[in-house]
């Protein structure tokens, strides 16, 4: 069975998501939908596909699942929408900036028995999936405490912060469910300490461009994560994971791999500075654990639930600012 | 203009090229020919166009170009079949085993003034690519000594070993080519020191599986090669090139990029094993560069003439052997 | 001029100095005190000197200097001894447990007008002061973000942990003086999250074997502390300071240069597993910086002040546990 | 017992043995000879020791040992003054530029029973002991290559290279006795091609800055040296086993172990750039076995032998240039 695809928004997530679609076995892209004409119709051109509208993709019979690359504000209508019209949903993250709007979108995705998958895709990058496995198969024991350092090469423009919901929904999220998948048990407390080091106009903003944070757990094993806005030698993504038998970690994506050496030293290239290019290979992975389990009946991860809680962790992080404390994660998720 | 082609020879390499074809930009599958059917099938299920015999493709208006898969001993026949047919022709290393047929067949594509690309693969890989850019930005000023380590993950079967042409001609000619776009000038002698130590059965063929040779060149610009049928930890492909302000290296493609530390120390994967996965980019690349070639009319690269070169340093590599010394490159051009 | 030394406790840490005496030029060791002949009388026999009592080296002309390596709750007393003798005094970490006790201690050395060191030998380590050189380069831009990875390879006996002030008063607080280094500004608040994953007797103890802590600076730098009493692969000790330029780190010590590849892929040994070979040449330039101070007459670093600031941050991590909050220094330096 | 030590020949050599002494448990420097009396101070200022003739140390009691570090055309001479002298003698490399004059100078060794080590410091290397460690522990099971990067940060004046018997006898062989060293077998044949690239004046004083060397043995395990004067990144000394079950390397030893990253990529510090600095630690091991071997009665290795081969390696080579193939070792060993 080929599951043909609906693409809702054709914009820079859009057509890495029809692109992921079009190098995927057993999936198909039927039509894609946006406002803007243009960019239907450059993702028509690059990848194939109708242009309809959202409501005729909903109406539609060739239609099997849909990906979601709307603007954040109108994803938790539209899964309730599709949910609503039998269609397999995989939605970028955020479901919603808020966490009660999450709560009675997924209540609807529940009663509708909607398939749903949120869009994480760092757990579908061959290396992250490498080191998962490594800790599955016991190769560092019990895990202890997870490090996870992200730094984008640069901020984004003021204007998309404005509408982000601030570094801890927008970036840190990513960390937050990556952090949940590798821990593999709740988190209780979230601590988080932030500065304004980057771009005086984010803080003019109210964010933040630099961050730290520390999660705890029933067992013991923490977590930290490292953000900043900005690093000069390209979008910087590791992962460090220690324990009781040893450690594993991921090293970052350089642009080749060519080493000079002079009298300077030795030179090897920055990294990749693009997060398109960077989980490229995620992307794809992701779109076709999608396909694998709508064609198998299997279930899909990253759920519901997991976008809900990475953006409790998030509101536990925003509070935790606010009032200088760690903040259970049971505060937030009243 | 989408150049349309016909791949001739449906085996392994040909499966590879209609992988190529199917992924870039430009090109598109028509035909695929073999003997055996159930080979070409398999090609058209997976990458599309007809199944037609050779002839039907030299034949054939919607052919522009065609992939020589086919036995080596066919490929000098087919090249001058095609360059007769008017067609453009990428041809799978080697033209041909003997230097004399080779060059007959290079004067029939120059009367019929026909295009012709050799296919040497690793000249498109990003990262042999990325080193050759260094080296003409001057980062290491005038080259010196090119050492290339190239090294199978095992010794295929005698039967195949029979047919090869021996070690020289099948496996260190791409070595060969290396050197001589990295040295970029003739090459002067040859030296050549060989062993049987990974399989008896190839030292029984006549054959070597461990070889070291030693290229120079007008300049004093040097070349050392270093081959093994086997090496336990993978597919290893290395590059250093040193120069008169520097050096630069490449390093090999591990299965994942991670890392694990205990008791035992720190321990990174072994490398990809075979040359499909190690140089998929590569295959791609070269396809796509032949297509813009055509469509630009531009001069394509590596040439008849490098495939000829290549075989003349395999030629001397082998009398080197035979005699113990190093042997000037114009002994065996004639 | 030579410093003549005299070394008070010849246990392990009294070895190390002794034996950076020994080999550091216009340095020479004088005498040796402790009360356990045995241990004076083997430090003796590897470094020469003569075996005295504390007061007889107090009282003595032929001392210049004391290097104080006895019990921690000695230090204090000692260093007031000994700044009221006339001696200069290098004296291990901590100079007390207590903070007010430090504070008199300090108040005495001032008013005799003492020269005192204290021995944090990270300072002195020849790839981190490679590290810190780099960042007063200007190389990294301003610094941001300090991330400081400290794990011992193995938990000490709980005997040791019982006397030892906890995990960040005994482990700690070297990273907090490295943190205070490199960040080159005040403290402002700390936060600190422990477990006890490694022994649960240290968690009987009422000590932790495991900990996060983050501090944060007036300009928004800030830093992470991971800590942990077990490592499988040996002694971790890494730095990497993030800046608005780049970013610049320290690799690890292993044991030799080697990697070994085969099957199940590359190898390198595990780290240097005791912290007198890893930190052996920052031990013998700690002292050479102790003589050249007193040679030269110039200033002495890291001072009293650096020690007593040190034990603050601890102070405020522990209460920071306590409270579940960021923990303003002030609240514990009074 | 103690051994005590006569050093013969002051210079920049001289001071690094006097240094090794001088710091080796069970080794004492008694005197110093060199005809330049400003040299032989230096020594004395630095290590201890008295100043004497090479006629007064011969003949002296209190000498057990001497350490010949006179200019080359000496160093047979003194081998058989000190044989006739009773003295236990090291001799740094070479023993002579003329095969024939080693030999008879064995001759004498042999004849007086004489106690003789060679100076190839390298096998003493703590790396390389490592990677020799780990072949004997049969990690990359049988060697079949061994492949050796020697390259000098720069090339010396001429007026030395005129008095170093050429590239081979004075800097490959080194390479030849590691080659020896780790191949534990006879060579059968050499190959080698130089070029003039770095330095003119080292081809008008009829010697190579650069070199390829093949060297092959009866098992079918084969050598490659590459030579250079010049390095602009500083002491490259690199060895890589390769055998039958994996593969074995040594790295390069950098400035500092940090990493600067930024817009231009990843940057570590150059090599080391000298020879004493990179191999302080194996001129210090080279004494301490000789001292060990002295003490315990045990052979000493590297031989008066090794060092001849070493030598034949290099006429060899020199005879492989002159007539284009491979030399076999018989032919020179005459």
């Amino acid at each position: 069975m080929t599951v043909r695809f609906g693409v809702l928004g054709a914009g820079r997530i859009g057509q890495v998501h029809a692109r992921a679609i079009a190098s995927v076995d057993g999936a198909s892209l039927q039509a894609v939908a946006d406002p803007m004409a243009q960019a239907a119709k450059a993702v028509q051109d690059a990848y194939g596909g109708d242009i309809r509208t959202i409501d005729a993709i909903a109406a539609a019979d060739d239609i099997d699942a849909v990906v979601i690359c709307t603007p954040t504000d109108t994803h938790a209508d539209l899964i309730e929408q599709f949910a609503k019209a039998g269609k397999a949903i995989f939605c970028e993250k955020p479901v919603d900036l808020s966490l009660d709007r999450v709560k009675t979108c997924l209540q609807t995705v529940t009663a509708q028995n909607a398939k749903l998958m949120v869009g994480f895709q760092r757990r579908f990058d061959p290396d992250f999936l490498a080191l998962k496995e490594a800790i599955n198969r016991g190769e560092i024991g019990k895990v202890e405490m997870v490090t996870l350092t992200s730094r984008d090469p640069g901020a984004p423009p003021v204007s998309y912060i404005e509408r982000s919901g601030g570094i801890f929904r927008d970036m840190t999220i990513h960390d937050f469910d990556v952090a949940r998948w590798l821990l593999d048990e709740d988190i209780v407390t979230v601590y988080a300490a932030t500065s304004n080091l980057v771009d005086p106009a984010i803080g003019a903003a109210g964010d933040f461009d630099s961050a730290n944070v520390v999660l705890t757990t029933p067992s013991g094993a923490q977590c930290t994560i490292t953000n900043s806005r900005r690093a000069t030698y390209g979008y910087d993504q590791r992962i460090e994971v220690h324990g009781s038998e040893g450690s594993v970690s991921v090293e970052n994506h350089k642009r080749s791999r060519i080493e000079i050496a002079n009298a300077a030293g030795y030179q090897t290239p920055p990294l990749l500075d693009f997060f398109m290019s960077r989980y490229l290979d995620a992307y794809a992975a992701e779109i076709a654990s999608f396909v694998a389990a709508l064609q198998s009946g299997s279930a899909m991860t990253p759920t519901g639930h997991d976008g809900m809680m990475a953006l409790a962790l998030a509101d536990a992080a925003v509070k935790s600012v606010e009032t200088g404390r760690a903040v259970a994660v049971s505060e937030v998720l009243g």
